[in-house]
């Protein structure tokens, strides 16, 4: 609740305009919408100048759909993550006008075209193919949320001529997205690499020791580069909301 | 090795300024020096207009003066963090000239006042009293940066109405470190106040299922709000580093 | 075996009313009915006047209808947990009667109304939509033994406001069940909110370093809350029935 | 911030009795004392009427004499926990007029008696010798608190006719915390026993693969007794803080 | 190589019976058969007197098929376990003569009576009636091992009585495999109650903190109780091979 | 409580010689006796014919002396294990006649001879020489309990020839006990060496990887030996109690 | 980037051969060919002398036929690993030419007759049938890497007698691959009898405490034999890879 | 046990030259001398040319000097690792004629100067000061073994030029060792810089996340360069002696 909100209304009730019992309903008026089984809180996008996002783990299609239904109906756009393609499928029959990125397991109620907003670029750099979805998660997500994207694919460091290659795009961005399965090392020598904050992403690929992520994770937290910071294991979203604020200051 | 500089080499190589066999030589010429035991990048520091910064954990007083004093030597200012205090005697002795901050554990060799460079300031909150050190190297860390710090104390979430005392200084930053041990609820809660990136710490501070702070650890890293990313258990250094690199964007 | 019932049985013997053989037998006769695979306890429920429970979880539909079958000809109501759809169906083929809710996965042979028992009410709190099938089973559970219920459904601590505009009803409750996956942050701010005791759920929902629940559990073990203790991952039942006992205090 | 104290100043301000600016500032000002490094909650205790705690792990003792000083100069009641010898007697020279309990390692300024406010009585209920320390902290927590407390020490279900030797003490309570380590199977035969909530404390206590308490922790986790809660690993504080809540019902 | 058989091939040697090189290949002549994947040791168990077992998890039905083949083929008794159904059909139908038994997964080829040869007789007690099919494994192998054995199914400790009803028959066993999930007291309990080895078998029944029998598995490794050893999570096969061998002493 | 004894004195109670109250006092006189802070067994030892036995962890020298003392003033031998040094000559100053064995860390109160009851030998095999403090404690406890007791000290199965040379020393005992710790593959051999139960003994030698003894125990569990059980980390006086139990059979 | 071809083109520059432009863009073509996905390195094989592997795991048919493809028209021979048939089968039908082997997974696109180039032997040897799939594709790797391969299945340590039974096939190789799930001690007992190194491969056969190949991998690296170091779980191929270098030198 | 050496004595024994008893005395006679604790295998060294390690580790000094000093009397160079400096000065004075070097913790008892018997360089890498004690293990280990060694130090991934500038010191090696803790991902670039076989190994620098070189450790193992093994934490023995068998190749 706003401090200016609340000052002009206190003012309100002390000229008569307002009663005080009114004053209380108002400010039990809190800013989200009621659905069957979820409280949607319609304003901090509006708020942020961001979609609304919806995490399809976990929910059901019809969930999503009346989620994303309701914030439709409030004529806000939604953009709903790691949806796999049945899943996809059965959401549009119910809620049509939405689009679907298989890489990326996207599905987005709203504008083609989203204005950019972002003052800089992001790079997203990853280690290897098997990377592929979570990164474009992120830059999905990242175009959605109003900024450019530059990709860099298949950089593992243990060909780190392929890396040094791509090293002038990394420096060129506002913020790096580092994603990497396996042992994670990715983010730390692009850390070393690059002049600007990097966030990064551990994956689930691997197998074996990789633990679904942890071996990554684990190296990405215990990075030698002082500019790494961490998101959860592939979460490419998390990544791009966090590039997101940042490319904006 | 920059390609301004290397398009300049070869340019003098071309004109015969410059022989072949030094051409090589000095593209071997890279930005550190050796010491004994350390290869010390004098030129990072310069290129972030940062101190370098020297992690004590894990180094003998020897080493740290070996290293620090290079830099000295070099007129570069030094930050060594993680220095118990009878290891900031042992240094100081042999190293004079540096100031001993006895709250975030860090030892200074620089000028005693360095300028604000960062475009806004940086909120470190905490959730208790045993936070602090890890609170206090951020904090010191993040001001030898030059940046502005707002701190925020001993606001735990089981106390929800301390933390939202302090919304508008949190509001106010530009990125917010956040520092909490046990559950490490407080980036969730502070992440949905505010809409700036937040940098949250776990910290070992705790007992019991905590683990070492593991239970913090991955309470931060699941957050359900989506501007948190983590930096390592007690890694106060890295989170103003993070926020350092933000703040100058 | 009650003392009073073994006092009671010694005079009977000393008395000569009954003959120590027969005493012997007596005494050997424990409250429980023996069925191909299973004890079960017929006078625990009675003894506490809640209804006997059936974990569903690893057993197969003939054992769920050899037990709960066992209980029904000894006219007892009888609850199955963790019951999947085409279980259910399987099970009520066989053992017609029964009642499945398949928001809390609960088949339930017994009355239609069950009369409120307990003193006040249980609040049942959960942070995100997919922790739903844990907060019905919960729910469910609940209402079956005897207990008014009011339910407040999504309100992660990322977006406080939704929470606190929920705290009265948190605070009119006897005690209160919090449901939350992820960080599981939730019961260490409603703890503070309220000052009753808070039974803390985490579930298995999440990805990545959640790890089935585990970031949840360990939060929860170790929340900031004094007010706070914690069941199983997933295990709403078990938060009921301790909710129960507290109720009916 | 309670609802009506809100509506009562809300009026207060109608009327003119109070100005905006006035009720504004006095909306802020929040139910906490701030000292140099903490801000103690002066109100919760009031509220609850409990005494305030102060938690000694991690906290110097400088820090302790600061908070347990600023609440004793509010002429308030104050409880320190996990204060090892050494520490309460650099506690009491600086802050006298306490009272150390060495065996639940407390300290205690206050009236030297405890009115009894507890409805019933509280069983306290240890497997082993070594998990002493931990049940002795329940039991002068809980005593401090204002409750009758029941102990039964020394009954490990490996000689299970101790435990039953105990029944009738442990059923007469109105709820009973179960302290135990190694493989923590106490609470289970205890919650098979009464028919009252079971609050477990795993204890680390053990050797080998009890890893720090983590055995008896997941197995009172995933007790086969429906009517066991758990707390953290060796937190007899807590366990007699809900047992507290319980017992005012 | 038993010693005996060495002296005697030596003095053939000596006295020119045998050949150096006909002794040097004798002595390579181990007792094993090979077959194109495997090397089955053939005497074993006609030295143990015991029937060969085949671990089936992880092979195809064809590597079954021709371990059992060869072993059938050299007139031995042969089990196989962890069969599934469906591996156990598509076993008999290319080597038939075997008889399956479901509730323990196990698939015999042998006499359809094995005379008992075990000095007493083993008791298999179990928690709950998820934790049958590992009994039913342990008890299937160890009647087939020529054991008498008596079973006392579901017995937990959250309802001693039941299990203090079983007790003689437990007393009365030289030794006893106790098998529980989730939190693994049983053992604890039982060898508080018998004398005698108790052989404990964690299972993967449970959920949530039960962590795939992990749980279980520490709760028994740590029992208080000293004459608790333990096995594999769900390794009824192994419970029972060592009981059979203490019973044979 | 045994059957017997409870028939003949129900059998009393019928003929009037006990009266109803007083068979209940004496049906509640279990075989236990209460010291300040323990309830000591004095008759499950007797039970067993083998020495009471105080675990040394976890308690207090005074501890020890008041448990110590009271099983002595019954006149019953005790075994106190893992005594360090020091505590053991605390003790001994105040609870003199006991015998301090500082290799397996066993102080020993009782006749200095213990015959001879075991039916076979023990043997007790370590992998090297750190192993061997644990050795010397499952040896001790072994001789105290009236076995005979075998030796092989540091074979581990890097150098399998030194094994198989002690393999008939090892085929000659009733039980083995093995000891090691790193990989812990020294059961694994063994158990295929001879045909009689393994005990196995994972201990917290090692580093890294072993994770306090953590890799021993787990590859002890899985061992491909079906003659192997095991018991928790560093637990000798667990192994010598099983291994005298299976030596009296 | 070699230093002679950098001297070469420095030199060329001088002359006057090359233009300082040209020579900017020579220094950037780095030895890689991209496709839509991928940086294929087109260069490492050839300068290794060994065919380009591509980790089948985490890619779809799709992205294997895109890569395999790209190296296949640049007339390379290329090895998949971790194909199942089904994959294969989709593989091969958009780009003809390879062959499957089934035992090892492997999808080989090459000539069918690889020279030998090591220069001794490998040796491969495991520990049981269920370890078979990671030792063919540690077999089939370092055939089709021109070394010559002897296997040794089924050799268990618990049957020491077949390990010794194939010692001097072992002595013979130039490296020893060992293969083992469960405790995953071959390792250790093979390292003890080859004066070689010794490369051990855990794999993920067993259950229950083997957690996935954990227990095998901490008791190899943990291994008292100080000639073993390890690759990750199942990964046979890379046992091959660092044998085929060692068997190179 | 040679073959030919069994071969001749089976010879001797037909010949008559030796008795059957005196043969099976010989062949008895296995390669180790026992001393009070220990069986010291005093072949083994010899048969590879390799002085006779011991680990200090959990070993006291007496123990340490039992075993040596047997080892210096059948005239065999000893090596001692980890052997902190009082403990080297407690050993040195009971065994006098060994040296002491300090960084690595090694203790050397042989010839002041060892021939090169490699067939190349071993490098050794270190990512950074803290890990020098591990590095400098390995090398003081490898030059006792007779190598040359090149060391390359302070080479972390995230300043990447050190590492390049270092890469034609790491590619004359004919194998590297790679040491590296927090993230451990300088083996994964060192092994795309060379061809070479890289032993991995972790350290247990680092702090919160790094949980004792368990993150070292795990990213080591899941690395992406194809020819690296990885040995256990700390063990920078282990990785000179695989170092060493692959240098003689």
């Amino acid at each position: 609740m706003e401090r200016e909100a609340l000052r002009a209304l206190l003012e309100e009730v002390r000229r008569g305009d307002v009663d005080p019992e009114a004053a209380l309903a108002r400010l039990n008026h809190l800013p989200f919408v009621e659905t069957a089984n979820a409280r949607v809180d319609t304003h901090r996008a509006l708020r942020h100048g961001l979609p609304e996002v919806v995490l399809g783990i976990g929910k059901t299609a019809e969930q999503v759909v009346e989620i994303a239904g309701a914030l439709r109906r409030a004529e806000q756009p939604v953009l709903v993550t790691r949806v796999e393609p049945a899943a996809a499928e059965a959401i549009l029959v119910r809620l049509p006008g939405g689009v679907y990125e298989a890489p990326g397991r996207l599905l987005w109620f709203g504008p083609a075209e989203v204005p950019i907003v972002g003052r800089g670029s992001i790079a997203v750099v990853t280690a290897g193919t098997a990377d592929l979805p979570v990164a474009h998660e992120a830059i999905g997500v990242a175009r959605r949320f109003g900024n450019k994207v530059e990709s860099v694919f298949d950089v593992g460091v243990a060909g780190i001529h392929r890396l040094l290659h791509a090293a002038e795009t990394l420096r060129a961005a506002r913020v790096v997205i580092a994603v990497a399965g396996m042992e994670g090392a990715l983010p730390s020598v692009v850390g070393g690499l690059v002049d600007r904050p990097v966030i990064a992403v551990p994956t689930s690929v691997g197998y074996g020791a990789s633990f679904g992520g942890l071996a990554a994770l684990l190296g990405m937290l215990t990075s030698c580069a002082s500019n790494v910071s961490v998101v959860n294991i592939d979460n490419g979203f998390g990544a791009a909301y966090v590039a997101t604020l940042v490319n904006r200051l």
